[in-house]
Parts: C-alpha cells; structure tokens; sequence
C-alpha cells in the first residue's frame, strides 16, 4: 500500500500551543503584562483567538500557564533537589545566592511581576499557583530542612512552613516594592537570621 | 457695610476632593479595583470627570491619594508612637497581633490590595508610597527598636531594615498569597522568631 501522508491534529495542538505560551511570555517582556491582548498573543504565535479561547478562560490562564511550561514539566519536579552537602548554612546560601540574583535580572523582572499581579489579585489562580507551582517547590526545600533538622542544625520542633517564610519572605517584599538593594550579601543576611532564629 | 455671601472656592474645592476619596474608597470595595473607572468615582462623588483629572493624572493615583487620606494627616504622624513598656517582646505582640487581625479583616481586604497591586506594578506609585507612608511608619518601628537595643534586648548592630522585614514581611506575603492563617499565634509566632533571630 502506498505510504499516505495524514494531518496529526495532535502534534498540530501541540505545536499551536507552545506558540501560544511562548507568544505570551514574550510580549509580556517586550511591552508589560496590561498591554498585552488575547489579540496580539493570536497574531504573535499565528493562530485565531479562538484557538487560545478553546484553551483559556482568560489572559491571566494563557500567562499562568506560559510560566508553567517555563518551569518544566511537572512529572520532572519528582527528580528536583536542593543541594546536601551535610552543611545546611552552605547549602540555603548557594540557594539563595541563586534566587536573589533571578530576582534582580532584568530579563526575568517584567514576566514574574505580572504573574505575581496575577496571583495576587485572583484567588482561584493563587490557589492553582499554590498547587502546580509553588507547593512541590516547597516540599523539595522541606525536605532538604527536615534533612538538617535530623543533623542537628534546625530545631527539631520547627514550623518548616515559617522557616520557608522567615528565609524568603523579606525577599519577595523587598523585590515587590523596590525597597532595597537584591545583593548576594543580602542573601547570605537572610540565611544567617534564618538559622539564628530556628537554631536548636 | 452689608455682609456679602461669597462662594467659597477653597472650601468647595476641599469638598469635592473628599468626596472623590470617599467615593474611590467605597466603589473599590464594592465592585473590586479593576472594575472601578474615573467616570464611576466622578458619578459616585457628583463632580465631573475632568475635575478629577485636574488634581489626578490616573485612578491608580486617586486610589493611592484615598489611602494616604484615610491613614490621616501626614503631619499628625509625628506624634506616632509605638508603646513601650520596657518589654519589646510585649509591645512588639500588641502590635503584631494588631497588624494580623486588619490584614485578616474581609472590610479591609479588597482596598489594601487595590493598593497593593498599583504599588507593585508602578514604580513612581511604589517610590511615592515609600516616602509618604511606608517610611514614616517605619521610622516610629525603628524608634521603638532602637529603645530595645539600648536596653540589650535586641543585638547593637542589627540592621532594624532587616529586623522590619523578618517581623512584617512573611505576614504580607502569607497575606498577599493567601497562603495560611492569619492568627494571633501566628502573630506571637513572627515576633518570637524574630527576636531570637535578633538576639544579642
């Protein structure tokens, strides 16, 4: 039988799809989170409108969910993990060295803010946020601190949900509001008051 | 000579502006800050829409001006003070317990986010906000903190920027994300870590 070539409506999706997000997170960049229409995503990744609103309830889902694929796939966060050296201070400080200088690349400022406008201002996204996104990450660092808790270096009885907050909470506030400098040293400060405040 | 009855324009003008405040305020907790436009606050406040214009540039800046209204006279902030009772672990629990029980207040909710959003994406609103709220508030905090560190219940040379953002900020963003809850335990929880972590 002769070979007949067929449409893949699938890998069609699928390319029509990483278009779509890779179209959202650019325009995000190039023009802020309020300029950016289903309109203009449609045109930038050649689709119709309604192929995103096939998918989407709305900008904030198509932005959300850029950022999503932008993390990776899920399945792969199983195979995440903080670095154990055994020294936990060494450890949170490469980390956080890591995390305040994401923070303070301009590359990455516009599109984080607008999906932390998002979350912030809907409450149905914040709790999918705190579900595909921010929970597994935590459960990761969770189980880096629970490790030092077992050596001695974290108070046995500490709210690990606290220490996660304490660690990177005034980083968050201070890039949120512009309120002072995103340094290294910074980071190593945060580290140190954290360990300070939940030593044995 | 026969009393004249003049208009008054300053007082008329001092009339309309808190009538326009008031009507921000009212309308963002009712319909939310995205659904709020300058022509409903002008029809709320019964002036017109360009009277608004001539003393604002953007609803972003009349609902920052409707807040900066109801923290009171700027000038009354100088008799500000945070108690002092010689125990900073008290005081500081007063305060705290104070700040969790208005963030966790549905009456407060929809306006203090309304701000929080046109704080985080305009820098000019975040930098006025800076210098008109945000610091004065924080100079009282620090008044009280230094008294503390005199009294060597605070280390000398804590950095009070970094003791202000170790105590506030994982209540803002726990708040911000509605990420857990807002209790007085929570409260005493913030304060007792934080001065272990700022212990002498």
């Amino acid at each position: 039988m002769p070979e007949v070539k067929k449409p893949n409506p699938a890998r069609r999706n699928e390319r029509s799809r990483h278009a779509i997000l890779d179209a959202a997170r650019e325009l995000i960049r190039e023009v802020g989170y309020a300029k950016v229409s289903i309109e203009a995503i449609a045109a930038r990744a050649g689709v119709g409108k309604q192929t995103i609103y096939r998918w989407w309830p709305s900008k904030g889902a198509v932005v959300f969910d850029s950022f999503l694929a932008l993390s990776g796939d899920p399945e792969e966060g199983e195979g995440m993990a903080l670095p154990d050296t055994g020294d936990i201070e060494a450890d949170l400080k490469l980390v956080m060295r890591a995390t305040v200088a994401e923070f303070a690349d301009p590359h990455f400022e516009a599109p984080i803010r607008a999906l932390n406008l998002e979350i912030i201002s809907d409450s149905d996204l914040a709790a999918q946020y705190r579900e595909k996104l921010a929970r597994p990450v935590e459960d990761v660092k969770k189980a880096r601190l629970r490790a030092a808790q077992q050596a001695g270096q974290l108070a046995a009885d500490a709210d690990l949900d606290l220490v996660l907050e304490v660690l990177y909470a005034p980083l968050y506030q201070r890039w949120l509001h512009r309120s002072g400098p995103l340094t290294a040293e910074y980071a190593d400060a945060l580290v140190d008051v954290t360990l300070k405040a939940f030593r044995p």
